[in-house]
């Protein structure tokens, strides 16, 4: 393994203000967002516009160029249905932090950003699911595989794809989290990457309850396996979630000081 | 597996309160710390009268009667290195609400323990240690086994011995703490319950930081299979991390008002 990767998701069109900022055009308050996250300890920064609209080409690419200018070339997750605008992302993407991740493909409609992966020789976020969340274990392994070998087909490493569980939501799937566990167990036990939209679990409950069950949920996939997640690393709860994990899985050294650093 | 079992670890005579109402025969310090356990969760109350010395004989048996005439018959854990208290203590026992908890056998000198427990049908939290902390899971391995060998040999079922992975200080065995979650699910793969003191693994950190660790160890050891554990239920930070584990296994029904109940 290794210390657990935090993707930021914080910087999303489904924000009014974000998305006012990327219909202008406009840094700061994208920056802003940015800046916080990697001062919470996220790894990469998603990077998401949603569908194809009116006025979105080249968003990716001017996103991709304003974060990594500004942080360093920061590693960029490239998060939208309109596959064009991942692809243009891609081009102008500097590599010398990371390689950037493509979010996502399933194995279903979705196959095609494997495609795009493997012929930018980028990570791909892969959801192991065909139409809808899998009905069970045998069907998330039966998706895994198939993409996993379309992508080997393609000449990507097995390790470039990044097998995202599909977590669902408590309220009203409680019977399914074990489930998902032992999936990212078994992905774990496969020596596979895996991440995954972690905050779904906890939709629909109270404001003061979504950190709470998110922090646990966190660290007991991490217990499992789960390499990386999507999540917002601002989240005080969260954040110290993975920080624990991270000392007990022995993957950061202890100190005192470790939930401040 | 079933509802998380937390066995409250309070009613311990290192605390000089405690150990003066012992002394004294002095009921109210007990019953306010058993009761407070019980409000908060705990299942089965510890009774920890220490190693046997000056006036403690009868003890035992006077504790367990004190606690289960006001609490109902609560289940207790017997704990002290005094065996012949443990005894005396089992005979006033009522096992309506649970059988008793021996508290604790080994693989080596305190083996007998297994002996009274099962000469008196009673549960018993089973150290898989022999001379000190083992120090892979070979060893923890090879003394659950024998243990196991030497209950049944006398008549116990399997699941009567609660086997304890023996957790290690994180400081100075931060390498180590994978290993104890790795044992608790081989234990959990063989249908073995399983208990221990989860407190140790944060010894000698700051105060503030003690409970969060705890918490998240505890609610990753709930994800690889522990089935109990002797805490302090009414630390807050592990209440809920017992609880979000107890959600998130379906071990109990989700309500939003979950966490204050």
């Amino acid at each position: 393994m290794g210390k657990f990767i935090m993707i930021g998701e914080n910087i999303h069109c489904i924000a009014p203000s974000i998305k006012e900022a990327m219909d202008k055009r406009d840094p700061a308050p994208i920056l802003e967002r940015a800046e916080k996250q990697l001062k919470a300890g996220a790894t990469y920064l998603d990077f998401n516009i949603g569908p194809k609209r009116k006025g979105s080409e080249g968003l990716m690419a001017w996103g991709v160029k304003l974060l990594q200018e500004r942080f360093d070339n920061v590693p960029i997750a490239l998060d939208t249905a309109d596959i064009d605008e991942i692809e243009s992302g891609i081009k102008v993407y500097n590599r010398s932090k990371g390689k950037p991740i493509v979010n996502s493909a399933d194995a279903g409609e979705r196959k095609k950003y494997i495609d795009v992966a493997a012929a930018n020789e980028a990570l791909v976020i892969a959801l192991c699911s065909k139409e809808g969340v899998a009905s069970d274990n045998d069907e998330r392994q039966a998706c895994c595989m198939e993409m996993l070998e379309h992508g080997m087909g393609l000449g990507m490493e097995a390790t470039d794809l990044w097998f995202d569980p599909c977590f669902v939501v408590i309220k009203g799937m409680q019977d399914k989290q074990k489930e998902v566990l032992d999936f990212i167990r078994w992905l774990a036990e496969q020596g596979f990457n895996s991440s995954g939209g972690l905050s779904n679990i906890s939709n629909g409950m109270p404001k003061a309850i979504r950190p709470i069950l998110n922090s646990f949920m966190i660290a007991m996939s991490i217990n499992s396996g789960l390499t990386s997640a999507i999540v917002n690393p601002c989240e005080p709860e969260l954040n110290r979630a993975v920080k624990c994990a991270d000392i007990i899985m022995d993957q950061n050294l202890y100190a005192d000081s470790f939930l401040d650093v």
